[in-house]
């Protein structure tokens, strides 16, 4: 199994992705990685690997970056030997199976519709997380790789998150949400009212109405659906608020010898709680609806955010994931055309 | 001062209301209170007071209800004997200064500006939240009100939270941001890049760029300016991580002996940070942009959470602040006007 990795993205690049490469590497035998950055800039942390592991890194020299003030889809277009379009490139001549990188969200989305292709019958990629927190796991979607939607991408982003959870938890018919201001069914906008229109034409789902905010960690729904403004932004605000609760109870728990105390006894239930809220463990975020593994690695990432991206797209190839999607997109593509129709149909919204 | 409690609104009314009326007289003993609501089912509640209270509350007794399943403007129009038009009602007359609900969101802003009448220069509703998470205190709006917006909605918003944050918070020229997903000028959407420019072009207030959901935990920024779909998602996912967060502390720590004993010691430290996410004790939301005070009492609604709406709506009365919204908006209404015509003739985004 061969991933290309972007080395040059994210805000700790090319550090955080030679050191997630390398520790991807030692958790799993069974993969190589094709690193794409200035050889000049990675050498250094390669150099601190061991020989075995080394040997298992292609180094590709790429002599640009594309940065978060590019536009997406020009800097795709025109950065052609940016170390995320030549890793793109890659992963579109079958070499490698599948792409990790902590670039800019826009940028990936882009070049893996520009780059890849869309599966037919998904007109706009979507990037999902899978949510640890309460009572079950929820894929919240998209969060950050199409801002706006119109009713028919919702609809779709419903039908591949709902493959995608029954494929990756074995879930049979996992309920689906969209996400609005209140469970009832006047809630919500046009776009989104539209949307649940279309599903409830559908059928083939188990839609369970609309989700408010609070359903995203009660374990309301397997699947919550959104745009990408939305969702993105309620993800960095649980991010913003595990960092905060991180900080706070390092704050408050070093400073009174009392507290040191009860830290010492409350340890391991703090630690399991603090890793609820833990952004970094939850493995990368995968780009649905093209035609490859992409997985774009999330935060600030650091190494570890990173090397978990890496192992999500591995664990992602074994289960063959976008066959899955693709065959699963082609039975209820008769359901899809004939909603794509009604949803031209209908006024703009 | 006479505040419009809505008796009959929110999921543990008529109670909850009648209590927290009870209590918020307790603690300000310059308010009065009229309370609108099924006389026979308030009246158990409100024998618990001591005579010296119950004076001070005044039964209005209506026979209508305004659910959260009912469609806001048309039960503002029709039901004219609701709890809630009633209240409105005594507003509008100037018989009461202040009006508190915990019912739907949606009839609340709906009456407001149907019966309260918008504030010239201001097109719709904003409820906002001031999130006294992190570093300092943040005004998070709209929340709730104004469900999807148009650039010129966004940029009075901003106007609005620029003048609330001041008045109320004392502080000067409060930076201003627009929730996105990222920082950068390329992020956002049509609308938010719209609204980006008017706020430029006007360039009357302390602008700082877009912001992203960290930065509502942050302190990044005085006031967040985003739609009510939006807001509304962020404000219950921060609720919901509350909950959950409460909950998994007092499941851990009541399970173990060891850990029992490291509550002992860490007690008033978790007190105090789990009082950070406790949402009942945040005060109301006050929808601005219509001429009265309107505070929409948060979340589920205990009696805790209704009357610090209620001492919320005394405090905003107390500083006038709907009249300093007013001139404030009166000196920036040239820029407002400007721009108004300037977003007319964009296409619609």
């Amino acid at each position: 199994m061969l991933i290309a990795v972007d080395a040059m993205g994210g805000d700790h690049a090319p550090k955080a992705p030679c050191l997630a490469a390398i520790n991807a590497l030692k958790k799993r035998k069974d993969l190589e990685i094709a690193l794409f950055g200035d050889e000049n800039l990675l050498a250094p942390f390669l150099a601190k690997a061991k020989a075995s592991i080394r040997k298992r890194i292609h180094v590709f020299n790429t002599t640009e970056v594309i940065t978060a003030n590019d536009s997406s889809s020009l800097a795709i277009r025109r950065k052609k030997d940016s170390s995320l379009v030549r890793a793109f490139y890659m992963v579109k001549s079958g070499e490698a199976q599948g792409l990790v990188s902590a670039g800019s969200t826009g940028a990936i989305a882009a070049g893996a519709v520009l780059l890849l292709g869309r599966i037919e019958g998904i007109d706009r990629p979507a990037m999902g997380i899978v949510l640890p927190l309460g009572a079950k796991q929820t894929l919240l979607m998209d969060v950050g790789a199409s801002v706006r939607c119109k009713p028919v991408h919702l609809f779709q982003f419903a039908q591949m998150g709902s493959i995608y959870m029954s494929v990756l938890k074995n879930i049979k018919q996992p309920t689906v949400r969209f996400l609005a201001n209140g469970e009832e069914a006047t809630k919500g906008d046009e776009t989104i009212g539209c949307a649940r229109q279309m599903i409830l034409d559908a059928g083939n789902l188990n839609y369970a109405g609309f989700a408010e905010g609070t359903d995203i960690v009660s374990g309301a729904a397997d699947v919550i659906i959104c745009d990408g403004l939305m969702g993105n932004a309620i993800l960095k605000f649980g991010e913003g608020i595990g960092e905060l609760l991180k900080k706070e109870l390092k704050k408050e728990f070093t400073y009174h010898l009392l507290t040191k105390i009860g830290t010492l006894f409350l340890y391991p239930t703090l630690r399991r709680i603090l890793r609820q809220f833990n952004w970094e463990k939850f493995g990368g975020l995968p780009i649905l609806g093209v035609n490859g593994v992409v997985v774009k690695a999330h935060g600030r990432s650091s190494d570890k955010a990173i090397m978990n991206g890496i192992l999500q797209a591995a664990c992602l190839i074994e289960k063959d994931t976008i066959s899955q999607i693709k065959s699963e997109i082609e039975t209820t593509k008769r359901l899809l055309e004939l909603n794509r129709k009604k949803a031209e149909e209908q006024p703009p919204c």
